[in-house]
Parts: structure tokens; C-alpha cells; sequence
């Protein structure tokens, strides 16, 4: 599959590199064509990996994933246009925290309990199938959830039943077994998925390692 | 132990008519010394069980828990005195739920993302050891922990170790584990877990149940 990553931070260079180890050609996209960061991640991933600017990303994917930061999220999909967007599944990965007033982080008020960065996208994107997923742990799980011993969970919202069928075959290319993944349903679920981020920056402090996730025991 | 109990809804009764049954002393306190709810809960759970007022239940415990909605508990704590709670340990079960727009709840924003009740109570009465445990999980788990088949956790915060050593214990009580029980350091704790709330009320609403916990795997 043709797979757009925005963003050239640790999570789209994570889920990005994976997706090519995979046998997916992998366009990384950014502000400018010529970010060094991208050119890193083509570089470092052989002919399957390539860069460009958001707009060349999202134009590339037929899957486009929005790794950026939840508060610059809207920004960059504008820079990436709806048209190229159109019709296509975008995971999104992101949360709007805060880092502007110290540690820890808060989470952006308008992005915040009464939204989410998944609906504020989706609302301003009505023609692309947004998929929330992956925001909840850090993004080595996300590609390999046999690092910790035990079963453990991934979340998973959307409006659209398809997109989400197929996010969740992505998930499985990961490793993500289907008993694992849980589905919220409509894309207001990635509200309460981004409000659990402040719990996870704590266990992060108290652990002294990202290496942990949730599982919902029933 | 001498028990006091703020609220007189389904938490406060199922956590004091567990201690009732485990031995101890339950006071229950409502606003007023003749809420029906308060004589129901005496009358049901034998001559150990007992009503009155807030002020009432929080000069009998020794230890109190407060089980009232967090948008009303500053003003119950107000009511309960701070003189009758000086150096004793409040376990505080609450959160800031605010159903005034509708379902889904939003958390009320002045108690939330940069404070959290448990915070803003340990600042509004420092001479009370506030402990911050049991909010992220239906009632019924809170006093029994076996129902669900599987490991599950229960987090802990607090600025005083002393207390945090005691609820542990009482906690214990309850069928808790030691293994299983996750101690986010100080009262700054509360706010992650306060803002899991949106996420816990939205699995309910999937699974058509409350039967439900969190685990932290590592």
C-alpha cells in the first residue's frame, strides 16, 4: 500500500520505517521538501522511502497518517489540502498537549473535554474518513505490541465502519490481535483516549519508562 | 476503625455497608440530621451504622471518605468542618462530573486539566491528609476486586506517605493487593485519573456494563 506519514518526529519515523520494513512505500512529508528530517527517513529506509512536503504526502497516501502534534494538527492538514485527502482514511495519532506552561503538559482547552483533536479534524475535514488510534501508548508499542508480556489494548474511533475494518487490518500487520483492539465507535470517542494522556505522562514519571499501556480488564 | 462517610448515593452506601460488614464503625452524613437516605443506611446496616450530618460523620471518623459529586465537594468539606477533619485522613472518591450540558458529562474546566478535586480540596483544607483512590471504577469493584476474573489495578496519590500507608491497608480491606494497587505520588495524581473519567464512561456505554478496570501492563 501507498502510505502518507506527516510528521518527521520519533512516531512518524517509527510508524513510517516499520510500514516500509512491511513492504509499503512510505512517503514522509513536511513543512518544506527539503526538511532534513525527511531526507533522513528516505535515506535510512532504501527505495520504498521518500519525502516531500505535506501536500506531496497526503497527495502519495492512499492511507495517510497524521503524526504531528494535536495542537499544529489542523494547521498541517490544511497545508496538506482536503483534495488531496479526499475520500481517504487518515489515522490520526495525535494529542493536544500543551508543553507551553511547563511539565506536565496540559491539554489544550479547545481541543479539550467538550472536543478532541479527532472530532476538530474531522469536523474541518468532513470528506476524509478519520480513524482515531495509537494516541494512548508510546510509539514502539504501537508497532510492536509483543514488547510487554501480557495482553494489552489499542483504541480504535471513527465515523466510517470501512475505514475502520481497514485500520484494523493495519493494526494487525503491527501484531495487533482483533481481541485487543477496542472499538469506541464514532470518532467522539478519541475524546475521552486523549483525555487519558495526563494519566500516561504520570505512570511515564512513576515508572521511569514509556514501556507500559492499558488493557481494560472486564 | 470509626469510619465517617460524606454522601449518601450509591458509593457512599456500598463502601459503608462493606466496613459495616467488615466490623468497623460507619457514620454516614448528609446535609441534613434527618436525610431518609441517612436513616435508610442506619437502619440497614445495624446498630454499627449511623447517620447525621456532614459535621456529624466528620468528627466520628477517624478516617473519612468523601462520596459526594466533586462539583458540590468543597462546599460538603465546608460544611463537614475543618476542624472536625484536622490531621485525619480523607479519602477522596470523587470527580468533577458535570452533566448540566447533557450525556456525554464534560469535567467541570475549574477542577480539571490544570487542577484536579483532589488538589484543590488538600489546598482548600491543608491540615487534612487527602488521599486520592478508587475514582476510576464502579462502586461494586471498589469493595471487591475478585469480581472481575483477572489482575486489575487501583491508583493511589497523596502528599503524606503515613496516610497513603493506612489507606493502602484499608484498601487491602477491600481484596486489594498490594501488587495491584499504583502509587502516583503526590495529590497532583488526581488529575490523570480524574481525566480518565471521559474514557471509563465511554467504555461503559460499549460494553453496556460497568464491570470494567483498568490495567497497567508492563
Amino acid at each position: 500500500m501507498k502510505i502518507g506519514i506527516l510528521g518527521t518526529g520519533i512516531v512518524g519515523n517509527t510508524i513510517g520505517s516499520k510500514l516500509v520494513k512491511l513492504g509499503h512505500e512510505v512517503k514522509m512529508g513536511s513543512r518544506t521538501a527539503d526538511n532534513e528530517k525527511g531526507k533522513e527517513f528516505a535515506k535510512a529506509n532504501g527505495s520504498k522511502a521518500s519525502h516531500g512536503t505535506f501536500a506531496d504526502a497526503a497527495k502519495f497516501g492512499e492511507v495517510i497518517f497524521n503524526c504531528t502534534s494535536g495542537n499544529v494538527s489542523l494547521n498541517v492538514l490544511q497545508l496538506a489540502g482536503a483534495a488531496n485527502m479526499k475520500g481517504k482514511i487518515l489515522i490520526d495519532v495525535s494529542n493536544p498537549l500543551d508543553f507551553s506552561k511547563g511539565m506536565p503538559p496540559i491539554l489544550t482547552p479547545s481541543l479539550s473535554n467538550t472536543t478532541s483533536v479527532g472530532e476538530a479534524i474531522q469536523k474541518a475535514f468532513p470528506d476524509v474518513h478519520v480513524v482515531k488510534t495509537f494516541n494512548t501508548m508510546n510509539t514502539n508499542l504501537m508497532v510492536d505490541p509483543s514488547l510487554l508480556k501480557g495482553e494489552h489494548d489499542v483504541f480504535i474511533s471513527g465515523n466510517d465502519e470501512a475505514a475502520k475494518t481497514t485500520v484494523k487490518e493495519m493494526l494487525g500487520w503491527f501484531g495487533w490481535k482483533l481481541d485487543n483492539i477496542i472499538d469506541l465507535g464514532d470518532i467522539t470517542g478519541s475524546r475521552g483516549v486523549e483525555m487519558i494522556l495526563p494519566l500516561w505522562i504520570r505512570l511515564w514519571g512513576i515508572f521511569q519508562s514509556p514501556n507500559f499501556n492499558f488493557k481494560i480488564v472486564r
